[in-house]
């Protein structure tokens, strides 16, 4: 779920991915949300499925407050997104207000999955390790801590290169590749300008008034923006 | 210790602060920043002193593994804090080249912080919570659920804060407040120059050359990395 979900936020920062359209790169985007999506309601159901059959309470844990309203907050996040970025109908001043907050809340409940993940980790070694117990330090008890160590760092990394404004796919091959697509299709067109702005700025470069250059700072701003 | 944690990181974003000079509002981060260093590590010996006593091993669960972790790169982050930014040797591009790294690891640790917490949270529920157990949910285990619900919650709003480039202290004011202290004290001026670059785009604005022009957008960028 974790390697699905870092996947799906680091596809717009993979060189690979920077050759394919605009639109291809979003719809690998909500394709690995889709799947990490499935993965967790599986999960999810497995849990209750093993408590029922144990008769072990729901929902009584921290652990699982915290991983239902990340849950929660993930299938609006999905919902909204669908909605927004990948249909084709809402105005491109609405997917501009609307992406810092995209982009801010995704990270956000990717990182408050790690910390279900470390709290379902510890609880996990607290029911099972009970001869030798886990305060003894048993190898298996080090071997996992390691593991839920390593998942910190990988966690530390994937919001690392998310948030590195030069690590953002570069603007000129936006154009690029969108233009000998021939006719550009007006959605994807608009897309590409809201998102970063910058296109925009490569042409009002030649303009060279001071008012075109305010918005040409006010666009670069709002790019900055987008990518957190 | 994650309430002064807080308070460090959103110093730079509070409009009040905004009417302090520059050098003032570091010595506040710096200042709110070691106290929450001497609650840690008063914390860390009251762990170690209270394990001792009752005889049960020290270090040996994921909780403390990561906690651990989370100190040795805070006192990592402070100490270059404090001879990087505060100390006035560093070269200024330097200063401009550790900024996004200072801003990434802060905001790190502070979420490894919080994460920390909830399998301590966890962790303590499990051992202490035995009749009733945690999981039938008496009425503590509810109450301590919702405060760790509330730690993410605000956690994540003091992240949104961090994270906003336009909440951040207008670089006007900065110009304002340095100039009349008479003199700018060199360390100041390079500081403040450095941290957001967007006071020299106001003074190059009005050269109105192509150069100037993509200078400023450099620094610009540069300025929006430095707030992440």
């Amino acid at each position: 779920l974790v390697s699905v979900l870092s996947s799906a936020i680091i596809v717009y920062r993979l060189p690979w991915t920077w050759k394919c359209s605009k639109l291809l790169m979003k719809f690998i985007h909500a394709g690995l949300n889709t799947i990490a999506m499935i993965l967790a309601i599986v999960s999810m159901v497995a849990v209750f499925e093993f408590h029922n059959s144990k008769s072990i309470p729901n929902m009584y844990s921290l652990h699982s407050w915290i991983g239902l309203a990340a849950l929660i907050f993930y299938s609006l996040q999905l919902f909204l997104g669908f909605v927004v970025f990948l249909l084709p109908f809402a105005p491109v001043p609405l997917r501009a207000a609307l992406m810092p907050i995209h982009v801010y809340s995704g990270l956000t409940i990717f990182a408050t999955v790690i910390a279900t993940a470390l709290m379902g980790i510890t609880e996990k070694l607290m029911f099972s390790l009970q001869n030798p117990s886990y305060s003894t330090s048993p190898p298996e008890a080090i071997f996992v801590n390691t593991l839920g160590l390593l998942l910190v760092i990988f966690g530390a990394l994937i919001l690392w290169m998310a948030s590195r404004p030069h690590w953002k796919r570069p603007p000129e091959e936006n154009a690029k590749v969108l233009r000998p697509i021939g006719g550009t299709p007006e959605g994807t067109e608009a897309e590409s300008t809201m998102t970063d702005g910058s296109s925009a700025d490569k042409s009002e470069l030649r303009i060279g008034n001071e008012a075109a250059r305010k918005q040409n700072l006010k666009l670069d701003e709002a790019g900055q923006r987008s990518t957190m």
